[in-house]
């Protein structure tokens, strides 16, 4: 059996990714795939738990580093419970934020050190990470008015709009950082057209991945 | 003002920490200091969050690394919100388990490597300690039967008997490595005798911090 792939979708309040995710989902499984619809920080038993402690606490219980090693926690607990046994099994597994979210916001967002940041993943995580991450791009004040429509503020939404900016341009480093990995994606506009962009990036990565395989196919021929 | 002492008292199941931290409190409180008596995992409103998260989830939830992740997020919430402040206002500090369990337990018991557990104390406490640790030494199987005998077992109790052994050892290695901190109390003794040899312990220690403070004092003139 072929292992499943890990997508996860990025960016600042507001972007559209639990709505991108949903339909990303859709449009995998009406191809015949098994797609797990997860996000964090959640995702698994014991990581919600930590969600909960995480985002319902008064502001002053974790500062950004407590923060960090919380979703180290959680991210753990996610990745042994379920997210890997998806992708042993085959299923695709398709993720509303990852580790670019802890880079970008407490890292960028509020300075805890790069370095900091990349001992937890190692620790949590290990070396392991997505086959492809969709960044989905608007304006952080964009962002910022589309999620207070919704009517609620969480902890992150309401930090500062210089806070939000940094979070934003720390999404366009990773990007520009990781291409092979991360994919940028202009999200300003309706909900189809961002859905068409989001499935074109996907399928030119699958693309690609078909490409790799052929070539390793071609290139080691099995000896019977 | 002068900052206050931070001691923890370690060691196995059973092994009489949370009473010998209550009775070196109450002698410390009868000579006219504040005394704050407190625990890990917990001791924080955060911290105790963390502490039933990890306490009372299925076995298989967290592995040791994610329980180490775990009590590092504690920890961190232990020293912001109770511990360094008290400190800073010149009371003292008796804590009910902290680092050294994590490094027993984890690092000496589960083999969560050292220089992993190093580091996860590091991004959550940084360059501080406890001023001296008073590790309770009584043989694993005599610990296990006393924690046995109070009805209750909690996920770490319930390991096997070599996992204990393991942890004993990991206490006097620690014991033996850090001298100028740990102080190793046998506390096979009945209960009266043990809180003698900590208060004897802790006695010992408060005449060299005099001693050491004279000391700075005499060669450090104070210039008016």
């Amino acid at each position: 059996m072929t292992r499943g792939r890990f997508i996860t979708l990025e960016g600042g309040e507001g972007a559209g990714k639990s709505t991108q995710a949903k339909r990303l989902a859709e449009t995998l499984r009406r191809r015949g795939l098994e797609v797990i619809e997860t996000r964090e920080p959640g995702g698994a038993d014991g990581a919600e738990r930590l969600r909960d402690v995480l985002l319902d606490a008064p502001k002053e219980w974790w500062d950004p580093v407590g923060e960090a090693l919380l979703l180290a926690a959680a991210r753990r607990n996610h990745l042994q419970h379920t997210i890997r046994p998806a992708l042993d099994r085959g299923a695709w597994v398709i993720c509303d934020r990852f580790a670019d979210s802890t880079m970008a916001y407490q890292g960028h967002g509020h300075g805890v050190p790069e370095g900091t940041l990349e001992t937890l993943y190692d620790v949590a995580a290990g070396p392991f990470g997505p086959d492809l991450t969709l960044i989905l791009d608007v304006p952080a004040e964009t962002g910022l008015a589309r999620a207070a429509s919704r009517g609620t503020v969480n902890r992150f939404e309401a930090l500062d709009r210089a806070f939000h900016l940094r979070v934003h341009l720390g999404f366009h480093d990773i990007a520009a950082r990781e291409p092979e990995r991360c994919m940028l994606i202009d999200a300003l506009a309706d909900q189809d057209t961002v859905a068409s962009r989001v499935l074109a990036a996907v399928d030119a990565r699958i693309a690609e991945w078909a490409a790799d395989a052929d070539a390793v196919d071609g290139s080691q021929p099995v000896v019977e």
